[in-house]
């Protein structure tokens, strides 16, 4: 390869330009602004003093200092430390004489590496004791999810854990069959908070503007970018080393892109410009510049023979903890994901145990591959998971109860309340792993002296799961509404019919989410909102009712009609039958 | 001012070099691999369709195309449109034949300005109904804290709310008698992600290293920064323009930086280096730059004639929302800061009511100045705040029972529990407007067949609130531990004690925070690891004893001492006595 140097961005001390350029002020006393002139340095301090001589017209004789914009006086002994290109100066009469007028010292801020390369780091944080882990791989699925949103054929998204040691480092790899990035749009993959919103300028345009797609039912709309940054904080959370391979369909050439923490430190040591790099461009299936240990890398960019379009982000440099974490929660994590993408891979009316798949839904497919030394590899579909939280609530539910609430101008939140009757001998409502089971505990056991029959179903948990564009929002749960509360004054129906009531929410991308898709920013405080106008919705019909009438009365249809309390009493000893 | 060009950081599209560079790489079949030659585009589309034909010995007989690497034909129609400084061109033979070799495409990813002007946007979200602009305050006020921490006097850190529109557009300036910042400084706060650790590095290099302080009781070691975002966030959410002054100490000169959305949108628009900029080095009190009905800038500019040292960062193109909200909610996001600040402002046993202050912490005054036109400006001290919930805490409560938790290696978690007692007819336990009242009027209403006395105090809210570093990190609250809650079994006192119980945790920098500074990462985990090491404090002095058994016995010496039960029962009516 021919030696060629890009024009760098500036660098503080970056430059390889032989001739450094600095600027000057004249601020001596007596002047009323002060002249600024650029001049190049071609030696010495010397030959530098001389030039500024002469420059600006000093007199040998005059006696006066040369300073940075920080009053230090520059001498023979300093010279060569302090000269950078792009430095500011001035010549003062005296080295602490205030300035004439004001002067303009150039800068640059760039941002530090570690905007990309720590950008995940604080971001995905626990709480209520989970492990965040699954909410950055979460990320990389929900760009696979974009990426794959037109395909004709099967939607197919891997998240593969390639563990087996023989055959290379440890790598975290989510490959997808989506329409895969051209080298601008991966080049575009890279920077930093570029989000889709601001692809149609030039510097960047890499496809036709941004189009919002058109409402679905329960915004299942696979568009889930917002930010142009959670790819980014993903692989950098997984690990400090990230290979992204891809190809557009009917493009001859593969694209491939190594972003890591590694190179960084490394352009930053040889003060190299920070942000440019190389995309490597070659034909599929060529695996010539990878080492022969890597046989991971190999037997992927191997696979690539068969696909027309794709997208492989493999991420390595895994943190420890994070592989045991993979390998020993192995049942969690993959539940957890179920749970997230519940409504994408069982559509919109959600995973009914038994029922054969037949929506359009049914096409996406999201797997999990995990690859361990001398284990037979272990394979998972989210859609067979069947005790993800939205399974567990649909299959419990005896009844359902759909809502809608209209936000301010365009915000749409559908809402669907479940009922978990009371079944002979025992609530029906399900357990959650995570919601800090304590907090029932305690209830159970103050008990003593008084059965609070009323709080155990749902026990302190709130209401409503809230997903955006089809994808939970996982720290984000909306404790009740006031229709749906428990009435200040003794209603129609036992008060522990509430307590039997669990719910989802569904918004469209007019609500807001944090960065890190953890949280909504203000989904609770518009909902409050006085404006904000329920209506119930039937056989897909806004019905123009009184909300809170409307569940009441369902509430007690399905009391009346699902609840069945027997209770036995008077136990009298185990008769074994022996006549069946 | 001279003219003068900084050479810019290479942009995708900038660049102002007269003389464009290409890079081509040769890809005609039968080479087994492409070579790569570097030429500079003199004319137009023949002229550099020959100079290939010389660079690269091509025959004129033969047939080639030149392309884009997404295989675009270059064309004497396109050529201007393509031709860019620093693109990669293939020669080919066809234009969908595949690479012989792979070639290296050389990019640049510059972040998007975004990463600055959104910083905050999606940060800082609601929680249990806050709004979280007082947390975006908050690390305007971390940073102040830092800066005057070695102040040898009073500490003084102001917000003012200049929102007399007769003297200029709203702003919200936080300004303080801190150390300030030299112009290399100022440059660094504007570089994304430099965090203090990082400025030991050359390019960076500000002052000496990063040193991290002695522990202090309590951890008010005033050392809040972490990650290099926290001003740019807090400022960006605020508003769309900021300006920042400030001087160190003996500096002859004031520096002034001014960082705005659009600022950057100019640049981007006049295709110039995105994080080229000035600073402004000045005498004090020289507001010549500033137009005259910026009847506010030119105020403070003018105050600085008395100051020897200070940093002043000025928010301008505030939200209008957050006008209104901080208009109208005052005692709201005052008090909020009172809480988030409690120790640093009172000390650290916190605020004592009716008690004088002696402590060497009453000398960080944190004041709070709103400017309204035709109103008196209203002043208000963090200090004089009476109803922040550390303070009701501190005041209603009749003892305290003080902890250590030793996390791994150098986690350190100072504890406090505090005793709220029932006196006579009531709970002495402090309200909490932020915890969703609802809960605990659930319990309130359900009570017709059932009184919980259990319930009432604390109702559900977790025990602690948390400290990082003394700062209150506003979303993590931990529920409780093993050894304070309420017993399995029935313990040696009624369970209603248990929740009579209020405490803070006080933790080091070993625990990690994220970066919006809500949430801590992970300290409810690694408060639960069975190596946690929980020891009893008393007189300073860590006890080695089991903390659950001296908890039990502190909580039933509570009880017994302060809880005064009176019932008043068989009422008879009101009798009006004459005789005192
Ligand atoms: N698997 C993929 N297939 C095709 N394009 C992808 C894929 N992953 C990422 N991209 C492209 O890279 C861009 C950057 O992804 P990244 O996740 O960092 O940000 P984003 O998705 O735009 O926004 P957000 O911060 O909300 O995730 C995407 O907008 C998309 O254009
Ligand atoms: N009021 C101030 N006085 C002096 N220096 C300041 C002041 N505010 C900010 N700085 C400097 O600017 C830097 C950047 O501030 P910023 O708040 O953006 O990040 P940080 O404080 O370093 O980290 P964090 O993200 O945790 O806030 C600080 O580290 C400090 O050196
Ligand atoms: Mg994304
Ligand atoms: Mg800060």
């Amino acid at each position: 390869m021919a030696a060629a140097q890009v024009k760098p961005e500036r660098q503080q001390n970056g430059g390889s330009s032989s001739l450094l350029s600095v600027f000057l002020f004249d601020c001596r006393l007596g002047k009323s602004s002060c002249e600024e002139k650029t001049l190049h340095v071609r030696r010495g301090y010397k030959e530098f003093h001389a030039d500024i001589c002469k420059a600006f017209g000093i007199k040998p004789s005059e006696v006066f200092v040369v300073s940075t914009t920080n009053r230090e006086e520059l001498t023979e002994t300093n010279f060569n430390g302090i000269i950078k290109d792009g430095i500011t100066l001035y010549i003062l009469k005296t080295i602490d004489q205030s300035l004439p007028s004001s002067t303009q010292e150039r800068i640059n801020f760039l941002p530090h590496y570690d905007t990309l390369v720590k950008s995940g780091m604080y971001e995905y944080y626990a709480s209520e004791g989970q492990n965040p882990l699954p909410f950055a791989l979460a990320e990389l699925i929900d760009n696979s999810l974009s990426a794959t949103a037109r395909n004709s054929g099967i939607r197919n998204i891997q998240i593969r854990l390639l563990f087996d040691e023989s055959l290379g480092k440890p790598a975290v790899a989510v490959i997808d069959n989506g329409k895969g990035m051209s080298s601008i749009q991966l080049k575009n993959w890279a920077i930093y908070r570029l989000s889709k919103f601001r692809r149609g300028y030039e510097a960047y345009s890499d496809d036709v503007g941004y189009v919002r797609p058109p409402p679905v039912a329960r915004s299942l709309n696979s568009d889930i970018s917002y930010f142009g940054v959670g790819g980014k904080q993903a692989v950098f959370f997984i690990g400090h080393s990230t290979r992204i391979i891809t190809k557009t369909s009917g493009s001859q050439d593969v694209h491939e892109f190594l972003l890591s923490k590694e190179d960084f430190e490394k352009k930053e040591k040889n003060r190299e410009s920070i942000y440019d790099g190389y995309i490597r461009n070659r034909k599929p299936a060529d695996f010539s510049h990878v080492s022969e240990d890597d046989k991971n890398l190999r037997n992927l960019i191997m696979e690539e023979k068969d696909k027309e379009n794709f997208t492989a982000v493999i991420v390595t440099g895994v943190q420890a903890e994070h592989i045991q974490f993979l390998k020993n929660f192995r049942h969690l994590w993959v539940t957890q994901l179920a749970h997230i993408y519940h409504y994408y891979v069982h559509g919109p009316k959600g995973h009914i145990l038994g029922k054969p798949r037949t929506t359009p839904f049914s096409c996406i497919d999201i797997e999990v591959y995990i690859y361990e030394k001398a284990k037979a590899p272990k394979i998972l579909n989210l859609r067979e998971i069947k005790d993800d939280m939205q399974t567990l609530y649909i299959n419990s539910a005896a009844d359902s109860f759909e809502f809608k609430a209209l936000v301010e101008r365009e915000g749409v939140v559908e809402g669907i309340i479940r009922y978990h009757p009371f079944l002979y001998d025992k609530e029906t409502y399900p357990d959650d792993p995570y919601f800090s089971s304590k907090d029932k505990d305690d209830i159970d056991d103050i008990d003593d002296d008084c059965f609070i029959v009323e709080k155990e179903a749902r026990g302190k948990r709130p209401i409503f799961e809230c997903f955006w564009n089809g994808r939970l929002i996982p720290y984000t749960t909306i404790h009740e509404f006031d229709w749906c509360t428990i009435p200040k004054k003794r209603g129609l129906l036992p008060t522990e019919c509430y307590n039997r009531i669990s719910g989802v929410l569904f918004t469209n991308d007019k609500f807001e989410v944090s960065t890190n898709k953890l949280t909504f920013l203000d989904l609770g405080l518009k909902l409050q909102d006085k404006n904000t106008i329920f209506t119930r919705v039937m056989n897909c019909q806004d019905q123009r009712v009184k909300i809170d009438r409307e569940f009441a009365l369902w509430l007690k249809e399905c009391h009346e009609k699902y609840d069945k309390q027997i209770k036995f009493f008077g136990f009298k000893g185990v008769i074994t039958r022996h006549d069946v």
